[in-house]
């Protein structure tokens, strides 16, 4: 998605520690006009497949996934995270392993707001290692749902989630993918 | 907000404890016909003031905020929540009291992404005892930034945030007013 890769490179910030910093304009200040060209994208790309559900997760894969919802005309979900393992009954979970901010943690849905047999499409800002996704995916899998794939904002190539969420035959559709980026030499897009 | 209000008397699960569950359609699982129409009606109340910006606090405002946003052609920011209180300096900070969780947390704007002189509105699914809110002016002003008010989808008139907040002459806009609320009696509207 052209308009996306020319705000990357225009704002982001590479930081040490691979990370990158578009909170100017995509997960902390929102341009939300950004946020629809999004949503449109994503509806495209997901032209013809059945999405009953859109799933998140919090916090900034919410906005992203209210704003799509609006071209899919299916109401989001979205996960919530739990440093605690005890969660209730009433209540998917499933563990996720942050490497960013080095911690595990839960992951739950209310049990109500999954179904057994409906069609589930991911959205997520980031994919890196690909462990919120996995997550996400699992809770759909302990419910019964149908996962159609996931819709993913700025993949980062370099790192493996990616390529292991497509091994485990994941539909991914990535809006813009980094292949390599460090402060010195800046952004390459795949 | 009648159509609002028709869905809390519906599906809002008041619990012990003055928690009313609204889950359902809200702040887990959303509707984003019902999120259109809230941020049509946000549009209308504040018809003719003035916004630049749109600031709420994750995780479950920012949706609400984003598809708001699309009725003030603004962009959204939204505070981030931290147990720490050493943050760095290129960010506003507020101090926040939850009395739901029992927490004292502290929560945080980029410098660069709320300016001196603009116009901020502030947006959240919520007001009870009105910390957060609270937190959100309290960066507004620290940033020279001009208050212009709050939309609140549900406000629990019978805690006293609403009060206080108003006596500082702050602009409550609340969609729905909780008079009292009991697992025995219901939900009473003002």
């Amino acid at each position: 998605m052209q308009l996306l890769k020319d705000r990357i490179r225009a704002e982001g910030k590479v930081l040490p520690g691979s990370i990158l910093n578009v909170g100017s304009f995509l997960n902390q200040q929102v341009d939300i006009d950004l946020y629809n060209e999004i949503g449109k994208e994503f509806a495209r790309r997901f032209a013809g497949a059945r999405v009953d559900r859109i799933l998140t997760i919090e916090a900034s894969g919410i906005g992203i996934a209210c704003v799509t919802a609006q071209y899919f005309k299916a109401p989001v979900v979205f996960a919530r995270k739990f440093r605690a393992k005890n969660i209730g009954e009433n209540l998917y979970s499933a563990e996720v392993t942050s490497y960013t901010h080095g911690i595990d943690y839960t992951i739950t849905v209310p049990r109500d707001y999954l179904s057994r047999g409906e069609s589930v499409l991911l959205i997520d800002d980031f994919l890196a290692n690909g462990c919120a996704l996995e997550g996400l995916a699992a809770l759909t899998e302990t419910a019964g749902a149908v996962l159609v794939g996931a819709g993913v904002v700025i993949e980062k190539g370099f790192q493996n989630g990616g390529k292991r969420l497509r091994e485990n035959h994941i539909r991914i559709e990535s809006l813009a993918i980094i292949e390599s980026m460090s402060p010195e030499k800046g952004i390459i897009f795949r």
